[in-house]
């Protein structure tokens, strides 16, 4: 490996198509009829994932280790080797019915940088990795990000262990049939810098035509469940004033939720993604009626407020119509902050490169949520076409993909080089 | 028999003793453990209850005999036996997990009314007949009220013939299977009025702690479904402008439609008894919205209005959010009016005996609302107790029933005797 003197040389860029074409071939392992991937964490497509990412690793001059979570890290010295690295990945697990970019993406962009600097000879200050992060989806074993909040620190690994499929197959026996030791502890290296790349996984970055997505932090986001208990009745014969209908308690909540959110302004979101009633038969009122609501927003003070409001609607409502019931949260991930010296590494590598680029927060959890709760970090979004994720139509477009990556480099060049 | 001139002795009562015997030994067949009744159409159970019925008729000195549908006639001559009968019925199948008194009260009921005439050897002018209609439920074979629609000529022998159940078994091969010939025709016997006794199925009378319902006809009805086309999006990364949300026109519409319903008065009834949503994730804007309208009124203005102002809710919202959807009618039934001469021997009988009576429109379907079509009908009502029916918890207070019977017994006398 040579030894450039930093600043190193603006000119290094990564060429998308190698890029493409990695993505491509990865996309061919566990695809789908629709065009998609079915590549779920632990299973033998994951794992022939990682191997093919291996072979490409260990060509490009750098060294892969697995950590007792599954956690893959591709390693390229820098000329301090003593140092913290400067971090970059994903995942290369997918939903069912997932895409080709989601998670994958991150890793193989991760992979080109280092290459990239290898066929260049250049050698920042720090060393830096690629990690492929086990398990990001929990769609197979039911905790998403799991791999990297066993290495934040943020969940036991005996815990990560004991997640079991369907099957009843638990995480532990899955990374020993696939040859992953199981002995020791998860240790964390020390980390100067993590960044990620990922597609937007929404639309934004696609209506306003822009490159690149400086993301600065993650939504705060809770999911409440609503539970209103009425009795059933023929739809007949019962008088309305001798019903107790739960869709009196909707009929209210419903327009008083969606006001709550427009009043905490364009950043808000709030989803009701599920309505069940109960026993669902045309003729009869209602004796049950369950629904969700999912709310985020990327500022603490009006997230707090709109989840307050949406609370006490909700119990208003029930007293209103003298109905018993209940809303709980099942589920919240406080807000997070990118590091600030990360988020301007990415930024300024993009008006470096000359990139049409946004501040952004992100909606949706990744891996970086985990990773910054112990370690500087950030991540670049891209546009995928439509919004469109966790889909086997889920695309991009190719040069979008190489800006990306592009920004990633520049944005760990500069990290490692001081 | 003994030839008595009209007008008939008022003092000839029924007394409840027998009427709850037989009613509590028609429910041992089929009994269910939660205390209910699993009798439905053309089954082994339903035909034991017809024989069971069948026995306690001769000994009461009736002839019965079976039409081509499986509608069994109970009959009591009168003093001329060539003029149109007075005829009283309903039916013994149930639900699945119904009751013990729906249906299978009329049909006890009226037997007990030509019983207690032929115990005290009153002959009224017109012949009496109770009648069990077949099939009235719908739950095994699809189509409620098939027997008396038959014998109504509103639905051809034929496609009740055809219609099957879950297992591919015909109404043609059960019927012979039970030893009921189906060839010949189903023909209607003259018939001077047509009475129905039946618990209300409903609050009102139980609330208002009246004993009889005087049944002046049945609500008109409708069920309308509603179908909203959304784009699955991401709870998080997707902003609040860039959804189309289909939760948006429920939101809109659920105020809407209570207000419809409430704009029209005490006697229209309005039930959203299903709301789905798909794919139903708590994280995901629902791609797809479905839900149903259930709309009842007595009147069939404010009926028409109702249904009209619903059609045009939903339409409106739709436009308003720019949404692709839908609201059809899957079923209609227009209201009756049942007989004036028939309801005002109802009343009368009412005032003579002395029990707490109110006028009321039954809500739910009957088999009256097809003899109405072709003969003079009308129903008597009971309270049930908290208005629960196609319940296995479906109870009534003997007394009330008793009173029931009287009802029946003086209005079908008065109609009878001239």
């Amino acid at each position: 490996m040579s030894a450039i003197a930093d600043p190193v040389d603006n000119a290094v860029r990564i060429d998308g198509g190698r890029l493409w074409s990695r993505l491509m071939a990865m996309a061919q392992i566990g695809a789908t009829p629709q065009g998609g991937c079915n590549r779920q964490a632990l299973t033998d497509g994951d794992f022939s994932g990682r191997e093919l990412l291996r072979g490409w690793a260990e060509a490009a001059g750098c060294r892969v280790r697995v950590d007792a979570v599954g956690n893959l890290f591709v390693r390229r010295a820098g000329r301090d080797d003593s140092l913290p690295v400067v971090m970059t990945g994903s995942h290369l697990d997918t939903q069912p019915t997932g895409g080709k970019f989601d998670g994958v993406y991150g890793v193989i962009a991760g992979l080109e940088v280092l290459q990239r600097l290898h066929e260049a000879g250049v050698a920042p200050l720090h060393s830096m990795e690629v990690v492929v992060w086990c398990n990001e989806e929990g769609c197979r074993f039911p905790m998403a990000m799991m791999g990297s909040a066993v290495w934040s620190g943020r969940l036991p690994l005996d815990a990560a262990y004991a997640l079991t499929d369907r099957t009843g197959r638990s995480v532990k026996d899955e990374l020993e049939r696939l040859g992953i030791a199981t002995r020791g502890a998860v240790t964390r290296q020390p980390v100067k810098a993590a960044l990620e790349v990922h597609i937007e996984q929404g639309p934004v970055l696609e209506q306003r035509a822009k490159t690149i997505g400086v993301v600065t932090g993650v939504q705060h986001m809770s999911r409440h469940e609503v539970i209103v208990e009425g009795q059933e009745a023929h739809a007949g014969p019962t008088p309305m004033d001798m019903r107790r209908d739960p869709i009196r308690v909707l009929a209210d909540v419903l327009p008083a939720l969606y006001a709550a959110a427009r009043d905490r302004g364009s950043d808000a979101r709030l989803t009701v993604g599920i309505i069940e009633t109960l026993p669902g038969s045309p003729n009869t009122v209602p004796g049950h009626l369950r629904f969700t609501v999912d709310v985020r927003h990327p500022q603490i003070d009006p997230y707090t407020e709109l989840r307050g409001e949406i609370e006490s609607v909700v119990r208003a409502a029930l007293r209103r119509h003298s109905l018993k019931g209940d809303i709980r949260c099942v589920w919240e991930a406080p807000g997070v902050r990118f590091d600030t010296a990360c988020v301007d590494a990415v930024r300024a590598a993009t008006v470096a490169l000359g990139y049409d680029a946004m501040d952004m927060v992100s909606g949706a959890g990744h891996d970086s949520c985990n990773t910054a709760a112990v370690v500087p970090t950030s991540m670049i979004f891209v546009p995928c076409a439509g919004g469109l994720s966790h889909n086997e139509a889920e695309s991009a477009d190719p040069a979008h993909l190489e800006a990306g990556a592009n920004v990633l480099l520049h944005a760990m060049l500069a990290l490692a080089s001081a």
